[in-house]
């Protein structure tokens, strides 16, 4: 904790000095549309980029993660809360920090119970699947924005503003995508682009005075800090549980990877416990002042990064200029239209939308390609919240897949050697009687029907066979199904006059099987290695 | 599908005529005593033990499995339809048959999709445990009619007639274990104590006219074979879904568990997808013949294979005589005490708590253990459907803290050879600035987190790293989510000045990686063998 703090060296300080302030510049309209996006005033989304990030300098491990709100979790904030309350109600915004303080709570306890392992069981390409299904969801969600007023009809003002911030801030994003040459100014530049797009379109909403022809703008933003405390309705605490619990899941492995792809690149390590303790507390201390749910979110943390921040000074200095702009007078932000506050949200979320990802992982691994593809249609027809659970279903079941998959080889003797190789792919010796199988993976009860499944396959080509030898150089566990397994075919083979040996088994497998009724059982032999069983069961020596 | 009457011979008869008759002895107590169990009137526990195995005999592809009632599948049964009607009731009989049905469909369609491997994904503990808390609940169920009245009093004569029979089936059992012996009358005699006990309590309850005085008898049997069609109510489906999937799942687990150690034993193979449509027949016949779910029994099917069954023809020769036995008069049955069936319950149940299992799992795994307990456990807190819910999930949680386990060991060069054999179990050579780490599984999202870990432990404990070679031979494919750790862990080795290399990669893994962006950006070279590398990397001619 803070660690960094104690190392600090002042080379470091322009960097984060720098790098605050343009994630601040950032931060102020995309907080400002997250708010909307989850059925809060806008000001809920500047209080939630005060003191989560300072909460996050504390206790995360990251050192560039630019934690506040997010756009799928502003989204799944609004499916649980349009239950409770209606948007905007007083309610709606005290059940906001409720929501934010429960999410805070199950992060901290999972990182308490080491449960940081998790997220390592969302495959990416359905964690990329679900970040584009939650996207468009979003981008969708903003078309009215864009294009109505505040009566739901077709405006032409609105949709000026709306079509040439979309314009202007997509030809930005393009333009950032080609010039990423190293030490060029124009990255940073760039990403200033949506506080200038802001700027101009609430200027020329205020010139014009395009609220009066019916452009629907941000209205008033109160001045001063947001207030500290929770704020307490006392009901609908268990209704808030479930969408918690989803919230933390996704705050966790959105920021886990976001964080994860930083570190590496900058050749740091991130802890995934660390992690949920920074997430847990930035949550809480959100829910104390006047939040909602928040996480680490990818772009803004690339910016930060690509800025020059050195460590979590940087979103101290955010947190400290978003600070400044509440305390000063805030009616210059008053006629901003929200149009333009919905370009900024459609940009955003295009980018999560990896098309590229989904091209490279079709080419690549299809069932990956097909899991992406699955659960972003499952986010689509069924929510976002929904869309979790689907995402992690389908992470199950190629789970379950997979660990049903152990490599096992028919092994043979390498000529005049001791070494045994896979028959398929070497020039090997081996007897008819007898059938060897090397298993490259621990034996148990996911993967037992597997390897029953091949011992009789290979039987089934190989009629003469007379000896199984089970190669186990590699079986570094087997657990009691797997004890239950070979029991049950050492029986079964006997049946069939055919006898089981092992080979080559760990001597830490030994000791625990010594405690089974394998080896009083066995009808074959325990060999120290492949080659003396190979001797042995040459010379019709065996028999057990 | 009757593969076993094409090929039938007549030396089998002898064994199927009399295996059939003694399972038709113990079908008759157990049959009713599961269908009060169920709340259900006893003559559907009969009915449930004509149809169904005949369907077996059609579609199983067990050769002894003995379908019918059981104990779990009954208290299942019971707690779906009391929520929905009152035991006893029309409702409540016809909504038995309805949940057999979805039964049956459930199974047929999992069949079908041929998921007949997901039998494999509850570990043999976790069944045990699951077993053993729903044995401890169906036995204390059973507590009230061993030995009170109708009006639920402590009854003298009623807890008499069960401790008699509750004392003499318990001796006949415990005689069973011990006289086990091979070609010995005993086992298949004492299997029929069970009948005779029944046959006693019945006529010491009519010579004393028992039920005068308050003991609580079976009362009247309808004469007749089972009304055949089905009884449709119309209403329920939707609440009998949820119930139908699980009693499916334990119907299926258990009976295929029953079945593949009867199998083995015999040298034969179990296929568990025609299990699964031998089951869901039984289970459709069950309800076109006024039965409730059913499945195989392990203690059934043990006696029908120890009383010398060869083929399913001993189950059509048990349901023939059941059959003919509900033709003729049924008043016999009348003066049944119940306090009796409940002694045949619970002795049956008993056999279900299987200590030794656990003692054994204690001393050789101790996590397995721990997992057969929690679920017991479950069982016994939260009732048997949510059991199987949290067996699933106490399973699942194994799985993937299993294969987030794969195998990984430094390894260095034998001496004087070309093998690489592990750090920790040979005298090899090794290069103070490389480290070379041999993967022995697939990389995919459940182990790149492992993996990650791993290097960067092992580069702690070795700071004069700066090349890495991960060996590949066994690396049998690598997923979307395990090449972006690759890429990753390239870039952050590279951020260092460490190298990372790759060894001997499979012919198919590597055209795969062509595809991908990591040939292109990885710093270090892919060598042809681990040898290959330790010779390049010791001369220090490398650097990619």
């Amino acid at each position: 904790m803070l660690q960094w703090a104690r190392n600090y060296r002042r080379d470091q300080l322009a960097g984060d000095l720098g790098a605050g302030a343009i994630v601040a510049l950032m931060l102020i309209p995309q907080g400002m549309a997250y708010a909307l996006l989850a059925g809060l005033p806008p000001a809920a989304g500047l209080y939630a980029s005060i003191l989560p990030p300072v909460a996050y300098a504390l206790f995360g491990s990251s050192m560039t993660q630019s934690v506040g709100p997010m756009a799928i979790t502003s989204l799944m904030s609004a499916a649980a809360l349009s239950a409770l309350a209606p948007a905007g109600s007083v309610l709606y915004v005290t059940l906001a920090t409720q929501l934010a303080l429960l999410t805070g709570l199950v992060l901290l306890a999972c990182g308490a119970l080491r449960l940081g392992f998790l997220s390592g069981f969302l495959s990416r390409p359905v964690l990329a699947g679900f970040t584009a299904g939650a996207a468009i969801l979003i981008a969708v969600g903003q078309l009215p924005l864009l294009l109505t007023d505040a009566a739901a009809h077709p405006d032409v003002p609105t949709a000026l503003i709306g079509g040439v911030s979309l314009a202007l801030l997509w030809l930005a994003k393009g333009l950032l995508l080609r010039r990423t040459g190293e030490g060029s100014p124009w990255p940073v530049l760039l990403r200033l682009v949506p506080a200038a797009v802001i700027g101009a379109a609430t200027l020329a909403a205020w010139i014009l005075e395009l609220d009066r022809s019916g452009v629907r703008v941000l209205g008033s933003i109160p001045r001063g800090l947001p207030p500290l405390g929770l704020q307490y309705s006392g009901a609908h605490w268990q209704s808030l549980l479930a969408p918690a619990l989803l919230i933390g899941f996704v705050v966790f492995v959105s920021s886990q990877s976001a964080a994860q792809s930083l570190a590496q690149r900058r050749g740091e390590r991130v802890l995934p416990d660390g992690e949920l303790l920074g997430l847990g507390a930035a949550n809480v201390a959100g829910a104390l002042s006047g939040g909602f749910p928040v996480t680490g979110s990818i772009s803004r943390s690339a910016v930060n990064d690509a800025a020059g921040a050195n460590t979590p000074l940087a979103s101290l200095v955010s947190a400290g200029l978003l600070a400044a702009v509440l305390s000063l007078p805030t009616g210059w932000l008053a006629p901003l239209p929200l149009a333009a506050l919905a370009a900024t949200i459609i940009v955003a979320v295009a980018g999560m939308i990896d098309i590229a990802a989904l091209k490279e992982a079709w080419r690549y691994d299809r069932a990956d390609a097909m899991a992406m593809i699955v659960t972003a249609a499952g986010v689509l027809a069924l929510g976002v919240e929904r869309g979790v659970i689907i995402g992690v279903v389908v992470s199950l079941g190629a789970l379950i897949a997979r660990a049903s998959r152990p490599n096992i080889a028919v092994v043979g003797r390498a000529p005049g050697s001791d070494f045994f190789r896979n028959v398929g792919r070497h020039e090997v010796e081996t007897l008819p009687e007898v059938l060897m199988l090397r298993i490259d993976a621990a034996i148990w009860f996911g993967n037992t029907d597997a390897i029953l499944g091949r011992v009789e396959l290979e039987l089934a080509s190989r009629p003469a066979t007379r000896h199984v030898v089970l190669v186990m150089s590699a079986v570094n566990h087997i657990d009691v199904t797997g004890v239950l397994m070979l029991r049950e075919l050492n029986l079964s083979l006997a049946g069939r006059n055919i006898l089981l040996h092992l080979a080559k088994t760990k001597e830490s497998v030994m000791d625990r099987l010594a405690s089974s009724q394998l080896p009083a059982e066995l009808r074959g032999r325990m060999f120290a290695s492949p080659g003396q069983a190979f001797r042995a069961l040459e010379c019709g020596a065996s028999g057990g």
